[in-house]
């Protein structure tokens, strides 16, 4: 199966926090339209890839994977109609065309797209500097995964790996070989989705992209002059070898600053990594000798 | 049109400094036959991606790309009858099944392949840790791609292009826009390929990923060492924002350390980027102030 | 006052785990005797820096600071008489020549020498390369500083200030100004020797040179792929600014790898910052937002 | 002999080039009186470390060293009495207490002093975060050292030696021993002057500290960003083995960010490390195999 999805292009969480994803996270406010405002980072070149809806309650409202080609969801139309999933087809949304919307076995609400607004990074298309001036806090230069639980985390990770065809780059198991955690990706990255046990539709986690030891320091340093709650790191998961600051926006959605630093990169047989359930404490924190509670515990 | 290239999948050179290779830029040995000896970095888990040929003078002798799926040979066969481009089927070669073989306008032997012998990177496939012990020299994880020359390189570039369906990224053009060179991807990674003005079949560089700032400078210290000449470097390119050290083997091929860090990731219609000629000294070395002539001069 | 003390020169701690400072820090064993064995970084330039004696229960024997000049043993040797501060004079000890030594009021021995084999580092003196080859584990090029408790800080703080004439860099302070615990200095850096309150002549840490963000995550991966407890980070101190890792050796002794990256330089006339009280968690671990309850709890 | 210098403390430079000393390399402007700025690091805490007085030409006005008390003044005093150097004693200077000035055989004016307004960094002294926000430019946090030419080197560096008591780290020497150039420290550093061969009074460079290999990429992308002339690097020097790019403020003075990355950490008795003239390229450019012409030859 040729890769027909480019990458994780929008999540939408409830959060009333802009101030803080602009001025601390560092993330470019693009638009405002009802109780929703759209950011993205400052290297991603279309309209946004995450936004924040105005809410009583922490969470995720929906995810969106962005296909590489329109055609190809025409394609997932014939996979949802073939493994008998609901969907809708919502015609356009804000600055973005087409889309199936859908509910995973997770408890999500998914969505697959082509089309959205072309704006470009934050640099001049015709010899460009290689980073931008005047960036505000951490300043990613882009949305890279989500983490999200799921009840029955096994049917959710075959649902993912069979209708959408993702593939797993590293499985949580248990000792008789049950799926705990599943980490799959469609980009030949380490993962764009991750599913862990937990309630239907919780969200864990969205990363943003920080890719050098001394930019995670840096960034660590600007949560910390901001008094911003750090959950886990710096350091790195043993399941994707990715550095890692987790930590909370004001309104209680975790974030992550993920390194690619050392990532590796998928071909398209690549074999899973297997984590077992004895491991598990190295696999979230390859630093801890203890289990971090708050990381199966804690989500929104 | 989906993604059916996975990445560069090998770069065979004339080279007689396997020691080199082997101890100073840490490459894996990984099998011999006849002139020719096998190698890959530590974190690729195929068969091999590099391998080296006896003979009296340097030069590339093939690029293989890898596509995707097996299935995708078929498709690019049927595009080289649409296009009219002769191709042979080599059934197999060292560890590596069926094979397309074509000539590009550049003058290079070029080959698409699916198979190849999964042997897994140098770490355990159940709770590893993040790198292994023991490795040697600057031992980058991985190739990451090639630059060659070409007489023709706007046609080159459309073949690539149109044939095999690679986007790109950057392209560096004469004032009335005329393509002078491209940098061209599969992957959605910065490229796989470039091309460049120069000889036909010429080989400019093979690039291996090192990917932090820290690591460049290591490697410096270590080509300084070992007495390696070094033509460009640590520096930075303009183009792709690539981290880079530019080398030569004792047999007079250049090498380069290419960075991540800072790369960018790829959409289906990312647009280019466009590079002037007037600008071109910074876009191959964004320090730069004097054009460095071995640039565009040295190639084997 | 001018500078008569060059540097922490020596520190003697129980353990038994030789094998471990070997292997896993990579300190490089220099000599034995008796149940001592002496050991230093690669970049040092003296016989050893750091020893380990056998014993049932770990914990520091002493401390030994180096002075600029011979005649700085005569110079303090007065300085004890005036404030009747009772000594002896060592002759000699391994490699070592006149010390005079004493009992700190934080219940620690304490030396002062200026002899000692210089052997050189593991460089050559002529035409060096910047760093050699070969090296194991973390391979920290030198000793840092020391931390140690006092049952009465402020006494012992005030002690090392008045009769040895060191400086202070960072007071952590009662809101009543009384010093609950200080980093002093005598080379130009952080700290030499740092005082918190606990009991007497408990050892808190000693620190080993680590100075960039990725040789943090290098040497963190490495205590993790030897399973070694790791206390603290890696992270930084509000207090000095320092990067740093706590971890354990197996006897129980806890150790710290030291980042001078951002570290500051001082003046003779530098004033000391404050930390007051209640921001003590940010002092001891600036990402921190719950007090690491182990830092002022747990030593040998 | 005691550490009587505390560091190199003030350079007076011929420049008009203010705009780029602030928003380039990103010091601080504290002062300004007559035809002369003065500018700081962000993590000074006197007055002023580096001077700019406009005038024709560019090249060097005066360098000064800071004793660490204040009677160091007398000390040195006696000394220039001793070796018969003629001196002035300067009562007072712009913000700056009484100094001896006198002319070295490098041809240089050159100051001692103690007294400098404390106004402190641009941190709080109480609970401080680690490094300032809203920093413009590279924002190296301080003035590292200076290298200056002398038409007769070895007499100066004696000079140096035998009155002013600075060490030498390193020493490039002619086959017969005799030196070509010295690296002199009073700062356990590797150096805080610098002597190489050329005209009187001649002004190779001042270096402010940069102190990781990201930094250094960082601060040349700044300097490409504002097409300021890189002469050399990003790169490491051999000798010293600090990390360093050299460049030129717009009235051509040559300036330089200087790495502590893996620097020592000088001891009284430290052994100089000899360079011979066969590798003066490495010595001067580790990474390179051929001579930069550049850096004998220009000079200011």
């Amino acid at each position: 199966m040729p890769y027909r999805i480019s990458r994780l292009g929008h999540v939408e969480i409830r959060s009333v926090d802009l101030d803080y994803y602009v001025n601390v996270l560092g993330l470019h406010l693009t638009g405002r339209e009802g109780p929703t405002a759209y950011l993205k980072g400052w290297d991603e070149r279309h309209a946004y890839s995450f936004s924040l809806t105005e809410a009583e309650r922490p969470g995720m409202v929906r995810m969106a994977f962005r296909t590489v080609d329109p055609e190809d969801l025409d394609y997932y139309e014939k996979r949802f109609q073939t493994y008998s999933v609901p969907y809708d087809v919502i015609p356009e949304d804000y600055r973005r065309g087409r889309a199936l919307r859908f509910q995973s076995p997770s408890g999500h609400t998914v969505e697959l797209y082509y089309e959205m607004d072309y704006t470009g990074n934050l640099l001049p298309t015709v010899n460009p500097a290689p980073w931008p001036d005047g960036l505000k806090g951490i300043a990613p230069p882009r949305l890279d995964h989500t983490l999200v639980t799921a009840p029955d985390p096994a049917t959710a990770i075959r649902f993912f790996q069979e209708v959408l065809e993702f593939r797993a780059s590293e499985v949580l198991v248990q000792p008789d070989g049950t799926p705990i955690a599943a980490w799959l990706w469609q980009r030949p990255a380490p993962h764009d989705l991750a599913i862990v046990p937990g309630g239907a539709g919780g969200f864990h986690h969205a990363a943003f992209m920080i890719d050098t030891p001394e930019a995670i320091f840096r960034a660590a340093d600007i949560l910390a002059r901001h008094h911003v709650r750090i959950d886990l790191g710096p350091g790195r998961h043993g399941i994707t070898r990715g550095t890692t600051i987790y930590f909370f926006d004001p309104s209680g959605n975790r974030l992550e600053t993920f390194g690619g630093y050392s990532a590796y990169q998928m071909d398209p047989d690549t074999q899973a990594i297997t984590w077992t359930a004895d491991r598990m404490t190295q696999g979230v924190s390859y630093y801890a000798t203890e289990l971090n509670e708050s990381f199966l515990k804690v989500y929104t």
